[in-house]
């Protein structure tokens, strides 16, 4: 995985060295000196030095008593997620959503509005800098607090920089340094960027499958990409471009023969604008996703039967996925997820038709349940991870 | 990733709260009492405590003096490698590769011949066991110090009992406790097994490509199968059968019509046995894929052909994965691949034909270095890093 430089200029908010300690306080609870010393081997020295600058900084605070065997009872240290505060903000095609959040990534605060991406870099990230002042200042909290922001957006992202590559449906957005932007705009030294499915999937997995090691995140709206999550981590790839399903062939068999040109890709045949254009070709009224998701919410059969079609599509390639990497659960978000499930059904069908026995055994197909707040939970996530447990390198 | 049981019924080489001052050892090379405190932060006495643990265990030695500034040289610290053997099983469909090597996975010995692992389990791992003796009865070194056996079989593993789940070249296997069976007949506590090309991509993460975090491994020989490295460390997804690329479907596009059955997988393409088929019915004399890389070797211009084919429809598969994991390389090994370069010239082609920009800029596609120890290898690193770096969990 890449060393993250470019993004970050910040001190960090907790030493490297005591990252295992808060770690183990983070997802231990609250435990005592003595339960501290225990479980990570740390000379009382060592430890009581730890604890204090932790202490200092406010990330541990007392938690009261613990039960006590008789004379004075043991102090219990524990976590304190509200110490700081981060900015979580998602930017897909056509909206965008700010959100603060404490170190847990728990959002206390949105701020959501419809905003084209394709307004390029400047007037976007003005606007969203506008929306993220109004939930700081909303939230009684000094601007000292914010101690990050993690951004989402719909387009590759090379994760070391920050910077959007070649964003299909971004104009004005290639390699332009959003985490620079920012920092200035937000006065805020750490921004990480992401691609917006990543984050998609990491929210996901943290607010409702953090048991659960390997799962696929699939958004299909405007465009359709994956996140994936391997061995309990994201994972993004040598160049941080994993998951892009859009722009993969679909595999057809005889009696699935291709309902589109051969040569389309998967886009081209499932995304939110190629329904809204299939159904358009048989005279029903849509210009775009949300009219496919309005029309399949009133049973249209024309409506349904293209989420159907799509959802097939979709899981022709899913089919392969699930082969490949054996996720516990595959996670379809966007746009057209929301139609019902119909979509859902399509992708069902065919991956439980073409995967195999086994990759299949106790795999489960769900709809995303993080709703608008997803993104931001995820950018959240991502910022938590690296100031807590320090930058992902491997 | 999931816990593995079923297969350890050893006491642990290293204790728990030992592991990581042994890590430091093996990654940082020799050090001094000294530098070992700081770099872990353990109070002297338990630092003192362990480290008498691991020199009692002799998985740590002292390596000589360092440099001194005076007054008597700390004494440096190393870990031993050679202080355990373990033995590295490497089964294909016709042969089996047996060897012994350190817990660094160094291959210090092998015994290799062809075997048929449609003889059955009870067969094969009474041969395989055999061969073992043989190599540590001729090592002079006592049984008492083996402790452990990997094992690669050419099909899908569960991993968290080391049973093979239908494996469809496998006749017999279906549920066998291989590990079981291995313990008695070897009188080694822990036994784990994997699917073989999981092994052979350890293998080749290990040896040829250690700083590389995504890395992709592709076997073509009587199957086709990948291992998968992502973000550092292999990825068996959730049933332990991630890989499986010979039954997925290939997408075929107007200008690259199937060749074959339009409901044909990739394994019924590209594979041995298939390339083999394909040249008998252009009336050249190939009964497996060693006649084929053989002919191929002699520069046949139909067995060329045919695997040039062969890779093209295997590309066709690997650009779907590329846009999904954006790995770093992409090794291809197995029987096919020694025919030259015929069948990765047609991976290329249609990878970087079908692949996005962003996901092919900086991908390798090379063959396999390891030859014919790459399953020991692989068997070997996995059972070191289970016994050193604890079961593989998170």
């Amino acid at each position: 995985m890449c060393r993250v430089t470019g993004q970050d200029s910040a001190r960090p908010l907790v030493a490297p060295e005591a990252r295992t300690l808060l770690g183990v306080l983070r997802s231990a609870g609250p435990l005592t000196r003595a339960q501290l010393a225990e479980r990570t081997g740390l000379a009382r020295t060592t430890l009581t030095a730890r604890l204090e600058t932790l202490v200092a900084d406010g990330l541990v605070v007392s938690a009261g008593g613990a039960a006590s065997r008789g004379g004075r009872p043991p102090g219990l240290l524990a976590f304190r997620a509200d110490a700081r505060l981060l900015l979580g903000i998602d930017l897909g095609a056509t909206h965008a959503v700010v959100g603060l959040t404490d170190l847990a990534g728990t959002v206390r605060d949105t701020r959501a509005e419809r905003l084209a991406v394709a307004d390029g870099p400047q007037a976007v990230l003005a606007r969203v800098s506008e929306l993220a002042r109004e939930l700081v200042e909303s939230s009684g909290r000094p601007w000292g607090d914010v101690v990050g922001a993690g951004v989402g957006l719909p387009g590759p992202v090379e994760h070391s920089t920050g910077r959007p590559v070649r964003p299909p449906i971004m104009p004005g957005w290639d390699g332009f340094d959003v985490p620079a932007l920012l920092r200035d705009a937000l006065g805020v030294s750490l921004v990480l960027v992401d691609n917006d499915v990543n984050l998609l999937a990491l929210g996901e997995h943290t607010s409702a499958w953090s048991t659960t090691d390997d799962l696929l995140f699939v958004k299909v709206a405007t465009g359709i990409g994956a996140g994936i999550v391997a061995g309990g981590r994201l994972q993004r790839g040598a160049q941080g471009s994993a998951g892009d399903l859009g722009h993969v062939r679909v595999p057809f068999t005889r009696d699935a023969p291709p309902h589109g040109d051969a040569d389309d890709d998967l886009e081209a045949l499932a995304s939110g604008p190629a329904v809204a254009r299939a159904l358009r070709a048989q005279g029903v009224n849509a210009a775009d996703a949300d009219d496919v998701v309005e029309l399949a919410l009133r049973e249209e059969p024309a409506a349904v039967q293209a989420l159907r079609q799509a959802g097939r599509d979709l899981g022709a390639v899913l089919a392969t996925v699930v082969n490949l990497l054996n996720p516990g659960v595959i996670v379809v978000g966007g746009t057209l997820a929301r139609a019902g499930e119909h979509l859902l059904a399509g992708v069902r069908e065919t991956v439980y038709g073409r995967s195999t026995a086994l990759a299949t055994r106790d795999l489960t197909i769900v709809p995303a349940t993080s709703g608008e707040t997803g993104g931001v939970l995820g950018a959240a996530v991502m910022v938590s991870q690296h100031l807590l447990d320090g930058p992902a390198e491997d």
